[in-house]
């Protein structure tokens, strides 16, 4: 299977090339906005859509991560990154015939729930569960950018059959605590010095990925299924692990693609046994 | 109360000036890309927002019209005047301090149960129902728009209480028999011999009618309800008579808004008495 993987370099997309690129079933294609030593890549912005449109030829699928990362974009940057962005993806994708579209959506699409319940929907037993069919309750640009995305890619499906299927992954958090450091990086702002280990801060957002956490691994797995299965046109899934403090829906994830997550929460950041 | 009327002068504005205009409750502005002999208007762009943004300074509402109004709009056409224009309609509206916005939304958020159930979903005894609730569904990328503007106003409240409510009308089809040709004019392009009274076409297109049908004057008691009611920050109603065919719900306004539709779809175009 030929797949191309938009923003193959971020977060998320070396959880896909770290766990699926040595698969047989896959032969990868990388495009991203820059280069990078280990693969040969296709370096161009999706926003441009002449520039990655040679790219989708010739694929059985495509996993679009590229778009602005986080809440804090600005209207300017989620509008040219996201929306625009998208539309450019999915014709590319339309255009060229490939099939399959794995869009990487966000749980910001429906971000207000965690706003109004934290911090006590951090912590177990706070009883608050979140599927595909509540209402979309966009956190940010950047939350609405997704559930544009989402709705784009079921117009693409439903109305032109190109691609035949579309799935959207609410990623919540892949993080990994042995990977990367979990509370953002130099590249996105974070201060490091506000999150030291044992602080107050530390401690709520430790709670917080124990409940989001998607595995590097679950994540690759869904991703895999998304691929693989011969489900729906169109559907929604929450990228997290069997958390037991989740508070995303992932049975359904279960029943229609058979994700089976191997990891939870309250092992994330768990001191060394 | 101050409102400002955005594409004041098409086929949906004009209801509202028509059969709310002289009442003592509004003071209405008038704002579209052209101008008007009968009315004060600001000539502006929606999708130029230091255009519009004056006319948003003292005002108590918007009911924000301006846009692509067909599903045959372009994505350039589309992402312009209905994604760009509904973004500068919203930060105006909150830099300005307005505190309400009605947003014409479009029954073609949720197009598709209509593609997938059409001729029959048009005649009596259908059966179909479809709510506020049901998975969003866009049949082009002006019903994408739709849905991309609904979660954007909800954004907005949700985020920045501003504006402190924002209610979508999912509008069906405000064409008056008496009114102006039902099926579209000369402007967009329709063929009028296309639709001669009495041909097939007709009968489909008018048996639509009586499904889809929201008379001038039920859609201005609507936005009239939206304007005054002290409901909820945020929520979605649907545009439409209370037709003995219609399959787009109308309880959910008659409990929040009090909408109390006077019009059915089956005295629309009927036979003079």
């Amino acid at each position: 299977m030929d797949v191309l993987l938009t923003g193959a370099y971020g977060r998320v997309g070396t959880a896909l090339v770290d766990h699926l690129a040595d698969e047989d079933a896959y032969e990868f294609t990388y495009l991203d906005r820059e280069n990078h030593p280990e693969h040969e890549t296709v370096v161009a912005d999706v926003a441009d859509y002449d520039a990655i449109r040679p790219a989708f030829d010739g694929k059985d699928a495509v996993v679009h991560l590229a778009g602005y990362p986080e809440t804090d974009g600005t209207w300017r940057e989620i509008l040219e990154n996201n929306v625009v962005g998208m539309q450019n993806a999915l014709e590319a994708a339309a255009d060229a015939g490939v099939e399959r579209f794995v869009f990487a959506s966000s749980n910001h699409a429906v971000g207000m729930y965690e706003v109004e319940n934290a911090p006590e929907v951090y912590y177990p037993g706070h009883g608050i569960t979140v599927d595909h069919t509540d209402p979309l309750r966009p956190d940010s640009y950047y939350g609405t950018s997704k559930v544009f995305g989402e709705a784009l890619g079921r117009q693409y499906v439903e109305t032109r059959d190109a691609p035949t299927k579309f799935y959207a992954i609410r990623i919540c958090s892949v993080r990994d605590p042995e990977y990367d450091h979990p509370y953002g990086d130099a590249e996105h702002g974070v201060d490091r010095g506000d999150w030291e280990r044992g602080s107050e801060a530390y401690d709520e957002q430790a709670a917080r990925m124990k409940a989001m956490w998607q595995s590097r691994r679950d994540f690759a797995q869904m991703t895999d299924r998304c691929l693989q299965v011969d489900g729906p046109a169109f559907d929604i899934f929450y990228g997290v692990s069997d958390n037991e403090r989740r508070w995303f829906d992932v049975d359904h994830a279960r029943e229609v693609i058979g994700y089976d997550p191997q990891d939870d929460g309250e092992k994330w950041d768990a001191p060394p046994e």
